[in-house]
């Protein structure tokens, strides 16, 4: 089965998983449809994580916009690192991406444009001179509002949202640490030529997670343990159990381990099979600007080899960091352990203030809390005058020194759209049966776009009445539920199990004797005779669920 | 209660459901932010929906990006008709929606402008004096690829993405007419000064149906009955039920009313009270571009009066026909009616077109297959060149005229911001108990954020345990759990009211001697004695599960 991906496709735009956007008005590279069988296929994708990270971890899933203030992105570094270098050809005018075609590992101009001087590398489509490389940003803009000077993006990834929150976050958490946020949404990166269906977008589905943890307790974090294929950034591909690499200190600490068991167990769950999944870590020059270790879960493929579906990113400190920098918010965290040194602190005195700074009293207030404590005095700025605040209107308070911290972020972020190209490939498998190739797309129950299909043997008006009911009624009962009495019974068997779909029910004449139904088996062609009135709880039991 | 809305917005903001995005930078209007528990709200209102529409009703739900390419939004009228008349002040430099300024119920230039030159009105803010009336686009725009050369808009409805696929969701159909398409997704509207929290938004998630139908058969569809309270755009509010509405003429057709079912089931099934529902009918003036019949599903509300939360309006064949018209593709649907007429068709032969033509031969074939039939031979236009074909090449068949029609289309469309901020108002409640207020949100079963609250009575090591336990089993069962262990049980019943969990579970010391919890119900406060291995069972089947 070579390039299984060509085959793949084109049972997704036959059959209504996935087609490209806009077709009557000329595809736009980057941009994908998900029709009725893909968008149940990624809607259930999407409950399995939410059913692990929100339901069992706890995690608390929050809704932000996908239009982000300005501000967010200049203090995220978004406006002036989120770019890729390019090179215009100043005959034709075509763009390519500059350290593609130079073939370079940088995004260095120097780098860059000295391989493509001394190669001599010039337009791939005319041959014409190329220009100097320059930086596009990948962030899609806009404005916001009738005035047309508030600038806006669409955001890159959904984790912002996120860590402006972090306040009402941690409040929200009784003021403990460690918690996880989750956020499942669109994401956007005006990539410049993307040409590879699912696997890069220029509008996605991302699901995150941001973990706020205290940096001294990154290593208190306990997982269950697995045996998983890592790539470490130095070293070679090893099969190797969680505790060891944490123990070996392969793994940075024990909260990786934690956040890659989780990540294993919901690829495998949604059936990505085990060995098909290798942990990578990213060379330092690959790392995005936010992170200081990263591991990409990557899945095999017939035409891309190794694809990234998952990043875990430890972010450290740096987005709240920035975010405390650039909104002069206050985003650190008091653990209350105290240090054992004293502290003197400055507690202004309100109704001594008041009187006699009048309106400016608060921003004095608010200042001498911040301000030094100095022996007679103390001096401070408000609206860019310095005052001198003599001793009686504050007083001086000794109080134990306790441990501050701005919280680490440990980030496992999925691709959906990609975990579910993925999936579908290591899902097609083709088979000859009585001489004829018969397609299937091996999803498990639950995850399947449709849970059981019901048929009428032939199109008798008996055999059709009960076939309608018995559908009625499983969907009403919240299963996913195709009716077809169209065409021989072997044609639309094969047409299920082209969509993946695990069980199939046929009515047939001996129904109207005994009130029993066959059920198919999608994997082993196998029937098994049921009771109608048995029917829906054998199903919902198939489909793991009651 | 006067005002409920300021308490039901103070009650999302202290306790997590809602805030305004951006915070740290200031706040942005238009744009809000849903915490954990209006995520798991809104996720929940939003599942319910595809219960009724996509699992119970079959309507195939699709999933299509959010930016959309410029020639979309031409087509469909939205870049010439999707605007808002403005004002600015020559003096400060603010900006005004016109009509609302002039208080005139028109978009009009010369109507708003008569009004403020004969009222004298001047700007709000400064006095000054205002500009001509102009006309601003509230779709948000952006450019796509590194030329920055294709323009593209944010969608200002999910219902483009629909239509433009609709040949392959007709194909999906096995081409056959009715036939429903959900779609769930944001949509944008950047809106001038948007100041009534989640009622008008800049961002917002929509859940739209577009309902193809012959368009004479629009009168076919059948649907349950149900008495509602109508206001037609000519007439009076009257409490009729559906059969009665339509057999007088006040509905325009049976699917009218198949949908204001459905729409009034949704509605009341996530708990808003029938009687605060009603159906208004657009009057001629105020109806979107595209509509050519349309009632809004409005609630009632304590700031706003009655607001709508969902549209349904008969499209006609406005969308499918515009996009025709612009795409060149026919979007015609063959009924296979007969209409007993005999009609003559070209039938190109390739065999001989071929060698005589070339390269242009396919191009000819195309044109003789759409031109008029003619004696003798027949002119075609290829490449703008005028060509005359003779009668060898090509066949004349009689075949019967069928009917070929352009689906209209249905649409019920649901803010579902709007239907969380009117279902939290609905279900806001203060009642006097012991000489104490308790706030309690009476959201369904269900629906509410939170499934069910487990506590330890006390903080002892024991009940601790059994109470984790517990939580712990119900969550990989699929529940919404939150464990509490903090403060006085009467405090952390109050907070579960608040936040509407229909059943808090509490381990006590009798749990130690007899295995039993108590269930304690929201809205009675009464309680119920149960036995650990009966809880969950107890729990799904309060929770409307299994």
């Amino acid at each position: 089965m070579n390039d299984k991906y060509k085959k793949v496709m084109e049972l997704c735009r036959r059959r209504g998983f996935l087609w490209p956007s806009f077709e009557i008005y000329g595809e736009v590279a980057g941009f994908w449809d998900y029709g009725p069988l893909g968008t149940s296929l990624k809607n259930r994708i999407i409950e399995r994580w939410r059913e692990i990270y929100v339901k069992r971890e706890g995690f608390y899933e929050i809704d932000t916009p996908t239009i982000g203030v300005e501000d967010v992105f200049v203090a995220s570094g978004h406006v002036s690192e989120f770019t890729d270098p390019l090179v215009r050809c100043k005959k034709c005018g075509s763009v390519f991406r500059a350290d593609h075609l130079a073939e370079v590992n940088s995004s260095e101009t120097e780098i860059i444009e000295e391989r493509i001087r001394k190669e001599g590398i010039s337009c791939p489509e005319c041959g014409g001179e190329l220009s100097n490389v320059y930086y596009f940003n990948l962030m899609f803009k806009t404005s916001i509002g009738p005035e047309g000077d508030r600038v806006g993006y669409l955001r890159p990834e959904t984790a912002q949202g996120i860590f402006i929150n972090f306040l009402r976050l941690f409040r929200f958490n009784r003021e403990k640490l460690p918690f996880g946020v989750a956020q499942v949404g669109r994401a956007y990166r005006n990539e410049i030529s993307p040409r590879q269906g699912l696997i890069r977008l220029r509008e996605f589905t991302q699901c995150e997670v941001e973990y706020f943890v205290d940096p001294e307790r990154k290593d208190s974090a306990s997982f269950e343990d697995v045996e998983l294929l890592l790539l470490p950034a130095t070293g070679k591909e090893i099969k190797i159990s969680l505790k060891k690499a944490v123990s070996e200190g392969m793994l940075a600490h024990s909260l990786m381990a934690y956040h890659m068991k989780l990540i294993y167990e919901f690829l495998t769950s949604i059936g990505i099979p085990g060995n098909a999944i290798r942990f990578r870590q990213h060379r330092r020059d690959e790392m995005a600007h936010y992170a200081n270790d990263c591991w990409d879960a990557e899945v095999l493929t017939s035409r891309f080899g190794w694809v990234e579906v998952v990043g875990l990113a430890d972010r450290g400190d740096y987005d709240l960091r920035a975010h405390m920098r650039h909104s002069q918010v206050d985003l650190r965290v008091d653990t209350g352990e105290e240090l054992g040194e004293m502290k003197r602190v400055v507690r202004p005195r309100m109704s001594k203030l008041g009187p006699v700074y009048k309106e400016r009293a608060k921003k004095i207030a608010e200042a001498l809390k911040n301000a030094e404590f100095k022996d007679g005095g103390i001096i401070v700025e408000v609206d860019g005058e310095k005052i001198e605040i003599p001793e009686e209107f504050y007083e001086v308070e000794e109080i134990k020194e306790t441990r501050k911290i701005i919280p680490h972020v440990i980030e496992p972020s999925f691709g959906a759209d990609r975990i579910l190209y993925v999936l579908l490939e290591h899902a097609y498998d083709e088979e000859e049966v009585n001489g004829e190739l018969r397609v299937v797309l091996r999803v498990p129950p639950g995850i399947a776009p449709i849970d059981v299909a019901v048929f009428p043997l032939v199109n008798d008006e008996r055999l059709v009445k009960i076939s309608r009911e018995i559908a009625e009624d499983l969907r009403t009962h919240g299963l996913q539920v195709e009716y077809d009495e169209g065409g021989s019974i072997g044609r639309r068997y094969r047409r299920q199990d082209e969509i993946g779909t695990p069980f199939c029910v046929t009515v047939d004449f001996e129904t109207l004797e005994d009130e029993s139904v066959t059920i198919r088996f999608r994997d082993s062609m196998k029937q098994e005779r049921v009771k109608i009135k048995e029917l829906r709880d054998r199903l919902l039991k198939l489909l793991g669920r009651c």
